[in-house]
């Protein structure tokens, strides 16, 4: 597919939260989750403020995380630490849109 | 919120294309767009060709593009080759979801 750089597994989620849910709660477990795991090399997440629901569908926040390889997710999603969190978030979202795939990175190139 | 790092402007796209699309030829389409834009400061891509439905709500692909400022991805938006390569994305696309957001990093720390 061109000059794309395959590299490295990327964990990608948007979601739309309950009412009532205090999202930086959420943000800040998610960031202490992230940081007590070597494994997880990036982390990145935003919220969406402005766009029109036609193109949001509703959803507002996007949370992704690379890892170096896919075995390394597995480890990650597996631990206990990853598995309690999952119950919180789960409970605070109104709806989820989970894709996990190896990232092609076309700029900047490598 | 934390340690993280407000920076460049995400855009997000997720998508899931109509059958008998030639997915290839739409990402082409896209590497040459943003090729051809300085202010597109990174763009990568990925297909998720695993996940369940469960999680990925029937989308495939991500398409992700960061800009160094608001006005950037507002002009890009504008461009007449972006308004022209849009009609042809369009078309092909079944459901979508566009997310557009300052993105916090937290991991790698700055």
């Amino acid at each position: 597919m061109g000059a794309g750089a395959m590299g490295e597994i990327k964990h990608l989620v948007i979601v739309k939260f309950k009412e009532g849910v205090v999202v930086e709660d959420i943000v800040k477990g998610m960031e202490k989750l992230v940081s007590e795991f070597d494994l997880v090399k990036s982390f990145e997440w935003g919220q969406d403020s402005e766009g029109p629901e036609m193109l949001t569908q509703g959803f507002t926040h996007s949370f992704s995380m690379t890892f170096d390889k896919k075995e390394d997710y597995a480890e990650f999603q597996s631990h206990p630490n990853h598995v309690e969190y999952s119950a919180t978030f789960s409970a605070a979202i109104e709806k989820i849109v989970v894709l996990c795939f190896p990232s092609v990175r076309v700029k900047p190139s490598a």
